[in-house]
């Protein structure tokens, strides 16, 4: 047996061990439940959308699929909207900025705003802005990641190098070992070292983030996501790009992100709402489903056109399950 | 705790479950012992050295470290062959083929040859031409490495892709995404995914070897040694740079490097050796000498001048413990 299949179970139980608070008790109460299949269910629906002041949207395999809009999605976003529900866009998409997301949402012709986008690259800046709060100039964030990162590091005021600057996109050279082993090619204001998906990564860029960590930086993710949806297809997801420093390293970084409890409780600290009044709406159960669970909410609802699939949820012993579930979005229509 | 934390707890409660063979008692044994202290004990090294026909060395960390010879390293590899020892040089590097290293090992003067060389690149290129035997076409491998892995394969008639081509060292594009998701960027030949330490790692190669391994080829590695020591520091090593296809993969590749026992079944198979009297020395204590206690030979020999260090092993309750250990490799010459 491998060890790789081992830690799905061993994270279940570091779940179970960590978290002691009365939030956990409502994951052991979910699972126990059986979800309740929406779609078609007119009065069903009505019911469950009566629930909740508030829904969180996962984005990616929810409301779209890379450029393809699921059927009916701006019609229900209006029709909660009507209700009076206040809406949030969570996303672990590190790679897009909340303006970036903005215009997708202009593009595909989803009525949203910029301020009720939430991403993983955001939640990071705001943790290190406003709870790690690092006094300049020892508060510079290497980064390893792509524009979406940086755009939202600046949005907060928060120095940093790595990224994009294509000074970090080449080859590792004899000077680079030298300079790292002896610390001059290092930058002596680099105090956290943040991961996220970057599609340009060098043995250069893990090189740094790894001394840097060694050195006593705190070491960050935007979130821990294995694989990137993409084209009906999977491709290596942040959690796979960072997997260097985690393995080098040997430790994990605090993720960011889904389904991380950080960035549940900036979310709530942002919008203001009663969890048992709100619902998590996405498509992946480790990620979305076990981020309402442990977070508390009143509700979880799953999409199946994403990554999980009913069978995941509905099949005996299953770890994570949401409340309720519909073949696709627009069901909520009715 | 984080879960990375629980990993070589876990990992030793693997194998005590996965080895059930006598070679596993050993280990046990092993941990009883308290390892023998031989430097400047004369008497003490002469008894050691009676003890074994045949030495597997470790080389970097023991030998040299980068361009920098240890003290007596020459001296004590001739007085060893005076003896009329079997010497071999077993090594995880997997950058560097048998005759590259045989040119280090002229370079820094010390008597070697290519035949007593056997390096993890080598030891996959075996494994996969004498053991696996695939039929052509559908026997390529998809390589994650620099050349040295390719020359072994070169050196068995293993066709192979990837690898150093400069077509695979380029950013990932939209039509990249969409040819491996419908098979036609993917090469129908490819059965195996090998990787080993890459210095230049891409998006585009990590999305085709998690591609290849998912449609089903084999997942290989050279060695999962997951730092790379170089100039005094640290660096990540093939097991950090392979990471983003275990993370999105969810399992771990069939290790052709040390400590993995098909490593020895190899050697031992090439150079016919009585393990009772064969003794393994090196400088890391979860490759090396796990390696050679994993593989029930005679002895083991820690040397200080590399990875671990004495207190590593000398700790109560240490999961890994030589027979025997000294300052340096030079030491053996009393």
């Amino acid at each position: 047996m491998p060890l790789t299949r081992l830690r799905p179970l061993l994270k279940v139980q570091f779940q179970r061990v960590a978290f002691s608070s009365p939030r956990q008790i409502s994951v052991t109460t979910a699972k126990m439940a059986k979800p309740q299949y929406l779609t078609g269910d007119k009065a069903g629906i009505e019911a469950f959308i009566d629930k909740f002041d508030t829904f969180l949207f996962d984005c990616d395999g929810v409301l779209w699929s890379g450029d393809h809009l699921f059927p009916n999605v701006p019609q229900t976003i209006d029709m909660l909207r009507e209700k009076g529900k206040q809406l949030v866009f969570v996303t672990n998409n590190s790679t897009k900025s909340r303006s970036d997301y903005k215009k997708k949402f202009d593009h595909v012709g989803i009525t949203a705003s910029e301020e009720e986008v939430f991403g993983s690259s955001y939640s990071a800046a705001i943790y290190i802005s406003r709870i790690m709060k690092l006094q300049a100039p020892k508060n510079k964030v290497f980064v390893l990641g792509e524009s979406g990162m940086e755009q939202e590091l600046q949005s907060e005021n928060i120095p940093y190098c790595g990224g994009t600057d294509p000074a970090f996109r080449r080859d590792m050279t004899e000077d680079d070992f030298k300079g790292i082993a002896n610390g001059s090619g290092l930058d002596p204001d680099v105090a956290i070292v943040l991961t996220g998906l970057d599609f340009h990564p060098s043995y250069y860029k893990y090189s740094l983030g790894f001394a840097y960590v060694r050195k006593g930086a705190k070491f960050l993710a935007t979130n821990i996501d294995s694989t990137l949806p993409n084209q009906g297809s999977l491709y290596p997801g942040a959690g796979s790009i960072s997997a260097p420093l985690v393995s080098a390293v040997g430790k994990d970084p605090l993720s960011l992100g889904k389904p991380s409890q950080a960035m549940m409780d900036a979310v709530e600290g942002k919008f203001k709402f009663d969890r048992k009044k709100a619902c998590m709406i996405g498509d992946r159960l480790n990620t979305d489903i076990e981020f309402g669970i442990k977070g508390g909410l009143g509700g979880t609802l799953a999409v199946l056109t994403g990554v999980s699939k009913k069978e995941d949820f509905l099949a005996e012993g299953a770890p994570v399950v949401p409340s309720a579930y519909v073949d696709q979005l627009g069901d909520l229509l009715g």
